[in-house]
């Protein structure tokens, strides 16, 4: 897919002149891939892309990846094992007042930077760059509807096709690494599966537990399609359920429901955490309910906006974002519901759209 | 595999006492996983460790990732989604004079410090930790070398079971990824597979190109054991290869063997890459050899030392890096060979030793 770079790399050239801001210095992440098409190798051989204010852009890049850059509207210059990229870049920089550089930039170039032009200020590109980010292209949003609906036909397989009792969350976390892949992501993410006592860790590392009948089972998982994300997570249950594990999963779901359907323009972002959280609160599980309900998503898996209190921006048609409550009670079990989606004209696209119940599985 | 952390963090004060430093700030990266054997994730979230020049570190940490954080001799700071972790760190920190920080902290975070404790200095960790990290303990060397042989197991698989002519470079890709897991890694870091003329673009990334009967491939792939990579590149030819094919991968087979000959305590890095170099300008391919010779491996793929002209680090038992010569023919075709390899206490100890011959697959 190619998007028109061009016109990114100007209208961040616009925000810049307007902010003040010289030169922009973007590298490793989602900058150079939004702005160029192209993805750096992260290692210690810096790539850089400097964006003037005004004019044409230049690529630093080490000579041996050159090949793999794709054309564009900008100068290349392509430097050898012999030379210092951090010294050349300072150089064509010159002398500017303020410099913004990619919030993944590793730290060891920027100080490096620094060193060479002392005394500026600088700062960090998302606050210029969310601005154009957030909102979502209309290509941007089908390659996160298409990642999305991969994630829903993987849970749709889930309670046929993997087995939980008597496997470890290693194991299990395969699975779906695999059907990830197999329903057209071309590359898994992540995967966290929590099972039992586990499930009360948001980020816990799928390990060698054995899951038992009678868990509940947080999967959380994502993939990679054309460089977007996606990310959705449903809890399952191993046999049947208890009535405080129906319930909490009720609780949740229903918190879920009320997040998604707060979304439509102009509804700020931490109304929606709001909306989701008032139902937690209410069933009195609040406590639990130990994180922010949702994070933006695209080139990155977390990108702004955050649905979380104090966040009051207004929601845009083209914002795409989790809504993701969960209840976490320690030493029992976690519940965790979460689906992607975008903001439209009207009201909330559901991008995810899998079964939200509790799922026995076997 | 547990190291002795504290012996490791006390040795990293020792060194920051001695050059000035009052505190150095770990994130991500390989630093934790050393310092603290914690592997923070690479979000938007701030994982920082800081560390005095004397006196016990704090460990500020997301709360939702506190359950996932092992025991050490340090303070555990969880913050919560409601607190601002870089302005925690900043208060923590205090008045410090000069201050280390990861290399691959996120310059969104070091801009934040930087802002909250204006006019200090600024220097990169690594230009400290280096000369532990550097030397490798007996327990990183043979993680490292089971590393290897994982991969040496790969390539003995390959000739019988890879399939090369008909297929795509990323399909090939694929096999290796699955074996590198198979032969017991815990995950596969990358593989790159090239063929024919896309050889001669070093770090090629694997795409759609059919591999055909005549063409020599360059296979370079890792994963990843307890933390510590491996890392290795053979060249095969589908079917019989031609006269230049051969005298081309003797030119490198002869360099890379001379690199690893000249391996032993002090003999300084840059004559590493010399030896081998040597063997290719002396047979007319010089011009052709675009990078240094190899690069340090442990808990990062890529780290110090490096096999460069001008890198006069003289070699010391314990110090772990590739020797990776090559040929690169615009239009025609690339040839890598790549080896790990200790310095041991007499001379090279070489960690993978696969068939460095040129080997015809199917």
């Amino acid at each position: 897919m190619v998007f028109d770079y061009e016109t990114r790399v100007r209208r961040l050239q616009g925000i810049m002149q307007k902010g003040g801001i010289d030169a922009a210095v973007l590298s490793v992440g989602s900058d150079l891939p939004y702005f160029t098409g192209y993805t750096a190798m992260p290692t210690e051989r810096l790539t850089a892309f400097a964006v003037p204010a005004e004019g044409t852009p230049m690529m630093f890049i080490p000579k041996l990846e050159a090949p793999r850059l794709p054309d564009g509207d900008f100068s290349v210059l392509p430097w050898t094992e012999d030379q210092d990229p951090v010294e050349l870049l300072a150089s064509h920089l010159g002398d500017p007042g303020q410099v913004a550089v990619g919030d993944h930039l590793w730290s060891v170039f920027l100080i490096g930077l620094q060193s060479r032009i002392p005394n500026r200020r600088w700062v960090a590109l998302s606050g210029l760059s969310s601005e154009l980010r957030m909102r979502k292209e209309p290509e941007e949003i089908a390659s996160l509807r298409a990642a999305a609906e991969a994630t829903d036909r993987v849970l749709q397989r889930v309670p046929d096709e993997v087995a939980f009792a008597g496997r470890t969350e290693r194991d299990i976390a395969g699975d779906f690494a695999r059907m990830v892949v197999d329903e057209g992501h071309d590359a898994s993410w992540f995967t966290l599966i929590a099972s039992g006592p586990n499930g009360a860790s948001p980020h816990h590392d799928p390990g060698g537990r054995v899951v038992q009948a009678g868990d509940v089972v947080v999967c959380d998982f994502g993939g990679v399609v054309d460089g977007y994300h996606s990310d959705v997570t449903r809890t399952f249950v191993v046999g049947d359920p208890t009535d405080r594990q129906v319930e909490v999963h009720g609780v949740v779901e229903a918190a879920n429901r009320a997040g998604r359907q707060a979304v439509a323009p102009g509804v700020s972002c931490q109304d929606i955490d709001r909306a989701a959280r008032k139902v937690i609160v209410d069933a009195g599980f609040g406590e639990y309910f130990i994180h922010r309900t949702g994070h933006g998503i695209g080139l990155e898996g977390h990108e702004h906006p955050y649905l979380i209190e104090g966040y009051e921006l207004p929601l845009e048609p083209g914002m795409t974002f989790s809504v993701e409550p969960g209840i976490y009670l320690p030493g029992e079990f976690g519940v965790r519901i979460e689906d992607i989606v975008a903001c439209g004209d009207e009201g909330v696209d559901e991008l995810n759209r899998a079964d939200r119940s509790l799922v026995e599985v076997g």
